[in-house]
C-alpha cells in the first residue's frame, strides 16, 4: 500500500468557540457549524478554507480532557494537525513497523463519522498529529 | 474585494532540518527540498501532501531569529500556517479595517518569491499566521 496524506485540518484550542469564532468571520468565512465528540469531550466548530481544508476550534467540556490540558498548559493555538488517510488500519500498521509512536494503535470514532487515531508527539517532531479516514472514500 | 484564504503551508519549528526530516520521511513523503530566507533568519524545508499543501520545517539560523526565539520559548511544533490569497494588500487593508492586528502592514519578501506579510497571534486566538501571495496567481 502507497501511503498517502492529505491535510484535512487543523485543529485549534480555544476557551469558547463564541470567543474563537470571531477572527475566522472577520475573514468573512462561515458560518461556523459545530458538533460535539463526546470521546473527545469537546466541542468543536468549523470553518471551511477555500480549497477543501478546515479550521477546527475545539473548545473543552472540562479542564480534564485532552484540549483542557493543552489549554491549561500552552493557552490558546494549533493544538492538532489532521491528515485524511485512505485505510487507517494499513496506514498505522505500516507507521508502527517504521518505529513511529502511535497513540491509538486501533482507530477510533471521530467528528463527521470519521474514523480516526494520533500519532505521538515524540515522534512528529512535537505535533499532536490525526489521521482520519473519511466514512466513504471521495472521489477525486 | 472578496477576501479567499486558502491553505498554503503549516510552518513547524526544528532544531535542524536533517533531525526534523525523518519523521516526514517515514510518511513517505519527500525528498525534501531546501530553501533559505535571510530576511526571516531561517533555512526552510519543504515537504508537499496529496493536494498541494505543504509542510515547512523551519531551521533558524541563530538564537535571535523568530524561529530561533520561538524553539527556546516552547519547543519544536508548530510554529505558524500559512494562507495563499489573491490580493495581499488588499487583505491586509481589510483586516486592519476589521481592527485585526497585524505584525506587518506592507508584504515583505519570503520563500518562493512570494509576498507575505504576518498576522498578530493576539488577533487570531494564539496562532501566528503568515499571509502569501505568489509571485504568480495559478489559474484554478
Amino acid at each position: 500500500m502507497k501511503m498517502t496524506f492529505e491535510l484535512d485540518h487543523i485543529g485549534v484550542a480555544v476557551e469558547s468557540l463564541e470567543q474563537g469564532k470571531s477572527f475566522w468571520e472577520a475573514l468573512g468565512l462561515g458560518p461556523m457549524t459545530t458538533e460535539t465528540v463526546a470521546s473527545e469531550k469537546v466541542n468543536v466548530g468549523f470553518f471551511e478554507l477555500e480549497g477543501g481544508v478546515r479550521i477546527e476550534l475545539l473548545e473543552p467540556i472540562g479542564k480534564d480532557s485532552p484540549v483542557g490540558k493543552f489549554l491549561e498548559k500552552r493557552g490558546p493555538g494549533v493544538q492538532q494537525v489532521c491528515f485524511r488517510v485512505k485505510d487507517i488500519r494499513a496506514t498505522l500498521k505500516a507507521l508502527k513497523a517504521k518505529g513511529i509512536q502511535l497513540i491509538n494503535d486501533e482507530p477510533k470514532p471521530g467528528a463527521h463519522g470519521c474514523q480516526v487515531a494520533f500519532i505521538h508527539p515524540k515522534s512528529t517532531g512535537g505535533i499532536l498529529i490525526e489521521l482520519s479516514q473519511p466514512p466513504v472514500i471521495k472521489g477525486t
